[in-house]
């Protein structure tokens, strides 16, 4: 099934966005930080978690579920922990000056962490990591997510899948970046499947009983559950993110946390996050854990491949080649995403010229 | 195969753990403490990380490839982080160490991260993680190991599969407690598959070209590597934690960590640990965290049961129950080892009285 796709530079798409969220009231300095986040999973093929959630932000704008003029507040301020109240703002800016706090708290006293609380839908896990790892420093982030998950036993969507990411900086290459959620699949990959004709493995989720189910339908759109990665051990990892992300942060957690996509609603998304960064230098010159670094990565990359394999990837990797493909030829967009976005260029009244 | 099978009480066990280690040379201190996480593991039915090890750590410290003396030093000391050299000592005691290190920062900073470097094996993750908990803190640690695993794609050993554990504290509850690692089952199972003749699922290791294997002895025995559990998921994860214990702490990483039962060395085992504390009631006041807590914990194990499951579990709950009834019971010991401890006792010249 080869869609009608239309290849958009990064830069045109990033105005697009800017212009569109600044139409739709945000500030323009959170709609670029924003905009950015959106592109940077765009052109790394995470397509899941760019310009395609655009309609649904400025829909959710629109009927103030994420407002256009937040009040971030930090509170409960120590030298190396802060929360950051989010006030339902766009998700992508509370993380963005989340994670500059931490970072900046890791450049004072080694590490820092902080806490976001009322926050929206922050994008892909990694644009926030990323950010420490490009300033030197280790980052990691969590965030919790609309409940999607059912636990070891369990028939009934109770918890998020939860995405956790890592980012480490390498000297002379970009960073190592691991971003995976804790289901075995994204729901997406159910949804796919159900689109083609296709059955699914038996470890991907549960009907609405409880039951394994290798029929994608029965898996998610009749009421099923996503399962863990690993059974107990992406159950207790998921868990254990939404402690941190959501009971820890003061935001809502487990069945609390509301859907992106649920518009029949006074209530805001609630999610919380996790930014943390790690001052490399403090704990060990910096120049040795580059050369140690490197010594582990070359055993990783140089080691005996299985047949058909012809490299092996570091984290983060594949979607480094996506991007240095996508900054020459563009970022694809398919037909029904392109005319979503026009719709919304009209609606809002800015020119569409993408 | 029911096996003869000995019930030692845990008291009585940890007794004779510490009248070995201190003949073999250990101070009284450190045989208490290693002897405490040993039973620890034991009693919550972690029976692969607990009294079982003992021969070989006494193997190890009569080669003075584990340190009766070790000289344990602090270097790099921030308000929130400070790394251990454990100059090879036995890992319990670097491990308790750098806990009580980085809760006591934790209660000064909100934060407290310990590196460790030069350890040696430190048993089961949970015991470290549940120290922080046991005093109110979120908890967590990560140790590299071995190398056992191969990268997606690889067919070499090279991550271990870096077990890592988190541990959240209940009000009136014992803590969650998470304690995972990284590949989709540990060698034990493969080990334990060839014994009785079983075959193993293609998620569980390769065989020594790389291919997914149905034969635990091809997938370990003959020189096959484990496969991280999610494959990229695991893999990413077990690299993450490899950087943290063991690049960034000063310690071996990849497949320059040495293997606990190679006695045919001058080398050390050269494992690393990170150990982390997070002071709860300086992010969220406690009594307010509880409440949160206790109501996700309610949405979980309230939640819908698939069929045949009668209840819903908590990380650690499990053990939790093993514990319980070891406390009435006993830890059982299996024949072969109960020889091997009576031996030991007798190599060493003192009375074996289990």
């Amino acid at each position: 099934m080869i869609e009608n796709m239309i290849s958009i530079k990064g830069e045109k798409l990033q105005e697009f966005i800017i212009n569109t969220f600044t139409k739709a009231g945000l500030p323009k300095s959170q709609a670029e930080i924003a905009s950015k986040h959106m592109v940077y999973a765009d052109i790394r093929g995470i397509d899941t978690h760019g310009v395609i959630r655009l309609p649904i932000y400025i829909k959710r704008i629109k009927k103030d579920l994420i407002k256009a003029n937040a009040n971030y507040k930090w509170e409960n301020e120590t030298d190396n922990t802060v929360v950051l109240d989010a006030d339902d703002g766009i998700g992508h800016y509370s993380a963005h000056i989340a994670m500059e706090k931490a970072i900046e708290k890791a450049k004072n006293n080694t590490i820092g962490m902080v806490f976001v609380k009322n926050g929206s839908h922050y994008g892909a896990a990694g644009c926030y990591s990323s950010m420490a790892a490009e300033q030197g420093f280790i980052g990691f982030t969590t965030t919790n997510t609309v409940s999607l998950m059912a636990p070891s036993g369990g028939a009934e969507r109770v918890l998020g899948n939860n995405p956790l990411s890592f980012a480490v900086p390498r000297e002379d290459a970009d960073p190592i970046l691991l971003d995976i959620a804790c289901s075995t699949v994204a729901a997406g990959k159910l949804m796919l499947a159900e689109q083609k004709g296709e059955s699914i493995p038996e470890t991907w989720a549960v009907d609405k009983n409880g039951k394994p189910t290798t029929d994608p339908r029965a898996g998610f759109a009749e009421g099923g559950s996503l399962l863990p990665v690993g059974n107990h051990k992406g159950y207790g990892l998921a868990l254990i993110m939404d402690i941190l992300a959501g009971v820890l942060s003061g935001a809502s957690y487990g069945k609390k946390v509301n859907s992106l996509y649920n518009l029949n609603t006074t209530e805001s998304l609630g999610l919380g996050f996790v930014m943390m960064a790690i001052n490399i230098d403090k704990i060990l010159p910096k120049a040795i854990f580059n050369t140690r670094l490197e010594d582990l990565v070359s055993m990783i990359i140089d080691s005996e491949k299985a047949e058909g394999t012809n490299r092996i990837y570091l984290p983060g990797e594949i979607e480094q080649t996506v991007k240095a493909d996508r900054k020459e030829t563009g970022i694809p967009i398919n037909g029904n995403l392109y005319s979503e976005l026009k719709e919304l260029s009209r609606e809002l009244g800015i020119p569409f010229n993408l």
